[in-house]
């Protein structure tokens, strides 16, 4: 068996090696645990972008989004050690993920949100069993809040982007992707993938490695956390603008996430509020999905500019834990006829 | 080869017979043209019914139902034999599927809809080129509006209900359906199709022939024309309530599929307006899947009654063509905090 993902030197302050060898023993471990969520074709949309889709539905997911992967990896390396309790700050999904996993080992679990979590993703955190905690809006806030816990009641900390448990199993949804579109006899020129704290481009990057697949990052444009990090060269907090993105809203990527994706990305795509919303209302009418608007802002992305990067274009539907008031009245808009704006 | 399905003595009035050799001959003439949909699998739908349900998810079909599969059959035949145009009566679904198959062979399409056809279906006929007529509320004014354009044009109907080709393709849905849930190593204990005018229930009857799979029917309260039907031994005319399960208003259950399913169908459930809204939102926040009423109809069927028929129970999800603006009202009534209701 392969050494464990991300084993680094004590000492060593880098980030640990990983590769796409850590992807593919995070799927062994993971298999028959999550649910192999099916990828669909919509000739709607392909019409609409003019390349064909291949979206992977993980907002089909159990938990409804990617994220129970990372947690269920990371969760049974802590039970392995002995763990009293498990803490974690996550903008919503990480936070139900962990949740769901611990609760499958019986483990005492706390999670810090921000306070303009969406509810929706609130309820499903305290349906699985998990003791909910809010502080601030912005990352620095929750981490902030999280070491004071972690400090107080001796848990162990699952951060979302710096566990390489976590990034390995988030890879596993790109590498599966990977491998349904070639069991349909299709080979995928390019993988649109969200980027809030960077392990879903990371974990993509990991699995495409070696495969000629491009990566290409979606982000907000109110929250451009990878464009300008690309920029400096290295992490960067950026000023968090206002997006309906909830999952996306990390005003800075992760050091691990930087680290493995920043050179293996072929572009990064920064997507406004209104195509975001364009292309939940699409997923709604043209491929009968309910996405997030996370992976609205892939969508919308590959909407733009899938032709660009070949006749075959992977998305990561990272998650379906919309809030029903916004899809409420987002479709309301729809019936005024709101107009089509285009991501840049 | 074996005879084509539905194949009679011309001076015989009664139904063709048919079987479920029919089902596997309309496979393998559909293989390639239509998306094999995935079957998924909700924890929180389980949770809610006490019995593990697999969704066929036909929402995610091409054009949007399950009724693809038997306009592509039919339309086929047409071709074969010279047809100079078609024309049919529909709900919706079914003249969206036909429009579709005729598209792909350039021939030209009338199609008669009820005057309070859901505008989202209008728009997707016309997107694909047919020209679409409307005609009362019942299936009476429908049928009688295509004879007289039939005459005139001298086009050949396809008729939703009584079609051979049309009930064998449906079928496929079905026979798919229990064959995906045997390569996952589980067994259908029932299957919950929605009944309208009767193809679905129909084909699923014959899928489902020989296996042990019980079928159960799901008709809304409002327009109980299967109930009816069966308590009269024959199809009956029933009045027409108002439901917002659009498929779902024939009011009459057609001979062919009447002939096909009365003796095979276990139980035909009745489903209250309330209990369709409830599944509708239900599928939307715990399986992520937009589906229209009539879908919901069955869903609403198996979440109260599946435990009752089995460990393994599968979902017709025949369609995903649900009015946005409905969809909308829906989300917001759930925010108000409406109460659920249970089917009878």
């Amino acid at each position: 068996m392969r050494e464990p993902v991300g084993s680094v030197a004590a000492t060593d302050t880098r980030s640990p090696r990983m590769d796409r060898g850590d992807i593919e023993e995070a799927e062994r471990r993971l298999a028959g645990r999550v649910w192999r969520t099916p990828v669909i074709r919509s000739d709607q949309l392909d019409a609409l972008c003019g390349a064909r889709l291949w979206l992977k539905t993980e907002n089909l997911q159990r938990g409804g989004s990617f994220k129970v992967r990372g947690a269920l990896l990371a969760v049974e390396r802590l039970v392995a050690s002995g763990s009293r309790g498990v803490i974690a700050q996550s903008t919503g999904n990480h936070a139900i993920a962990v949740a769901l996993a611990t609760r499958e080992y019986g483990l005492p679990t706390v999670v810090v949100l921000p306070s303009d979590a969406a509810p929706a993703k609130i309820r499903r955190i305290r349906e699985a069993g998990a003791h909910v905690v809010t502080a601030g809006t912005v990352l620095a806030d929750r981490v902030a809040a999280l070491e004071e816990l972690r400090e107080l009641h001796g848990y162990d900390a699952i951060d979302p982007y710096q566990n390489p448990h976590v990034v390995a199993g988030q890879g596993t949804a790109t590498a599966e992707l990977i491998g349904q579109v070639a069991v349909q006899g299709a080979r995928l020129d390019a993988v649109v993938v969200p980027v809030g704290g960077g392990s879903a481009v990371a974990g993509a990057a990991l699995a495409a490695e070696g495969r000629d697949v491009a990566v290409i990052g979606a982000e907000p444009l109110a929250v451009p956390a990878f464009t300008e990090a690309l920029r400096a060269g290295r992490p960067v907090t950026v000023p968090a603008g206002r997006t309906i993105a909830d999952g996306l809203r990390p005003d800075r990527i992760g050091d691990l996430p930087f680290d493995l994706a920043h050179r293996a990305v072929r572009r990064v795509v920064t997507v406004p509020e209104a195509a975001i919303a364009d292309a939940l209302r699409a997923a709604f009418l043209h491929a009968r999905l309910v996405i997030e608007p996370a992976a609205a802002t892939a969508l919308a992305a590959a909407l733009e500019h899938a032709s660009g990067h070949g006749a075959d274009v992977g998305v990561l539907i990272s998650g379906g834990n919309v809030e029903p008031s916004l899809m409420a009245s987002l479709l309301a808009d729809h019936e005024a006829g709101a107009p089509r704006t285009a991501a840049r």
